[in-house]
């Protein structure tokens, strides 16, 4: 059996070679962390737990094995966990930029590289590591590529989405005159980090009352008071995969209008993930959400896209937007979390987590979606 | 008074105009996040405490205002703190770069730019943007503004260390047998944001006995034995400013080697804390440091460099490394973090943040450095 970073290597050549914005197909291909950029696929292509890799190159020759450069802080990490990976450690960055120049031979006509997660100081370095060589931006193929999960990933996103819809039970107890939303946002966190759990995966979104209408809000000092909004917008990484789920409930008694958006919501929540099919692209389930939001006293108060992608990221790829034409494709997993925001009056948001298959769409978080009056 | 951004920017001016390896000044800088990275500058600029900002710009001119192009997802935060900061919020992404160039205006010559968190995507964007204009990195300019802490920077530092200190006294009682190092991540990251912190700095590292001796090693599932060495590193968010705190003890009795080993470390720290003055340099404090533990039986057994530059970002530039040729300034704030490794006995690391004054060394960390046997 191949191992897992060949297997996933083998699988962005493929995306490569299929694309047909790359026109030069690389011979090569160099994920390339800084030290404040750090590009996601690093973790996608070695599958390491641990480390921080910064300043780390990874090199995969087509048909041929890969190799890590990295720093002696790390290399036990990776020669512990390597799965096949030629490690090179070198306490020199120059060491590594020399060791990855010899490796990748004097043959090579073209590098790929994923020019999203490559800041332009580390692409600077390497195209003056490889004079005379032509840099291409694979960055669609990575995307590609990292869209579809497979088992080892989804194992990992549902266990994420699990522990995260677990701990929304126990929110309602939670809830007390008074408390602040970071408080909240602290008891969650540490529900899900012991529920297994290896930290959130974003700030938790605490919101009260006003506060739930600004859709990137985070926890803040506000104080709870009855009738009002609570909106939950968290996550937690396992095994570096993300979950991403918002609950709205009502402290107190939901007053009509409240229960009105929440169920305008609620139904555009089942919808949109009734869309999420192969049938259908991101477009199209966009603008089935947002038509119905906007069918409604609510027009033009769904200000955000459907949903995003999910994975090593949260926002891992755009997903359901007007942008996306292209259909779904089993083991996309992307998130239908429409909203209302009404600024006087706070917002509501409901948000799963979606595998696409080839049949119907799977739901991979399952806190109760009834509105809940704590 | 000026507000936080225009005194920032113009900061961030003077470095340019002070360093010789920007020849040509820019006009103008933006700084740009895309959706996977984000320019951590965009928050040293805004000072905003909430809000994610992908895709967003801010433009300054010299000797003018400063410009925020985003999304109606941040745009209620944008205004709420804006600070003088003009915002603009189109929903397409073509909207805010038309504005953008608009209100860069026409006699724009050099645009400055950030390479090191700047992805390559970003850049081209702007580049096919901005035809004809002359695009400079001013990332060393950004770094050296950054470096030199304000009052507000030093206030949240400071409120981040001494969150982290506190809860340091608490962890003897959460050592038990066959606790997980997860299990002890979770109770220390909730007493920290209990304490006021907004989440962890970054993934805690929490390594039992042999762990110790990976210094990038994260919170596993390992179970805690008597005697083992217990390594914590960690650190939390306070107004988006980082703590990074180590400790390490011994769950039981410390053997002869473990408490040598200590000893060791400590008597470096002491050493490396008392360097850091304006009357060394980053290479000075880390040769005295690292020649320190090099003159006793672990000789070669400190692996990575003695501190890091702190702020936004954990590591917020180099600091106490042999590249670092330039005196210490007062304002700056760095980690001093040295530590002995062996692969088969684990490894200790005592690590403290560090304000450079005028005078002395100001401790910003204050847990206990005496080895607790727990």
């Amino acid at each position: 059996m191949q191992a897992l970073p060949s297997k996933r290597a083998a699988r962005i050549f493929e995306q490569i070679e299929n694309n047909k914005d790359i026109r030069r197909k690389p011979d090569a291909i160099i994920i390339a962390n800084g030290s404040s950029v750090i590009d996601t696929s690093f973790f996608y292509l070695t599958g390491f737990q641990a480390g921080l890799f910064e300043n780390s190159f990874l090199l995969a020759k087509r048909h041929d094995g890969i190799s890590l450069f990295t720093s002696p802080l790390e290399e036990s990490i990776a020669r512990s966990d390597s799965k096949g990976i030629e490690v090179f450690a070198f306490r020199e960055a120059s060491g590594n930029q020399q060791k990855l120049k010899e490796r990748a031979g004097k043959n090579v006509k073209t590098i790929g590289m994923n020019f999203s997660e490559l800041s332009l100081s580390t692409f600077n370095l390497i195209k003056a590591l490889f004079k005379g060589v032509r840099i291409v931006d694979i960055g669609g193929a990575v995307a590609n590529a990292r869209a579809i999960k497979d088992q080892d990933e989804l194992d990992a996103i549902q266990r994420a989405c699990s522990i995260a819809s677990k701990i929304y039970k126990s929110v309602p107890e939670l809830l007390k005159d008074g408390v602040t939303e970071g408080q909240i946002a602290a008891e969650m966190a540490y529900r899900m980090q012991l529920g297994g759990g290896s930290g959130v995966s974003f700030p938790s979104i605490v919101a009260f009352g006003n506060n739930s209408a600004l859709p990137h809000y985070m926890a803040g000092e506000a104080r709870l008071k009855k009738d009002q909004f609570v909106l939950l917008d968290y996550g937690t990484k396992y095994r570096r995969y993300c979950s991403d789920i918002t609950r709205t409930l009502v402290y107190g008694r939901a007053s009509k209008g409240q229960r009105k958006m929440y169920e305008i919501v609620k139904e555009a929540l089942r919808v949109g993930t009734e869309m999420c099919t192969i049938d259908h692209s991101g477009a199209d389930v966009h603008s089935e959400v947002a038509g119905l939001i906007d069918s409604t006293e609510y027009k033009g108060r769904f200000i955000h896209s459907t949903g995003h992608s999910l994975g090593l990221e949260v926002h891992d790829g755009p997903a359901l937007s007007l942008a996306v034409k292209s259909k779904l494709q089993p083991g996309m997993v992307v998130t239908v979390e429409p909203g209302i925001y009404v600024p006087s009056l706070g917002g509501v948001r409901i948000e799963d987590d979606i595998l696409i298959t080839k049949d119907k769409p799977k739901v991979l978080t399952s806190a109760t979606r009834e509105l809940i009056e704590a």
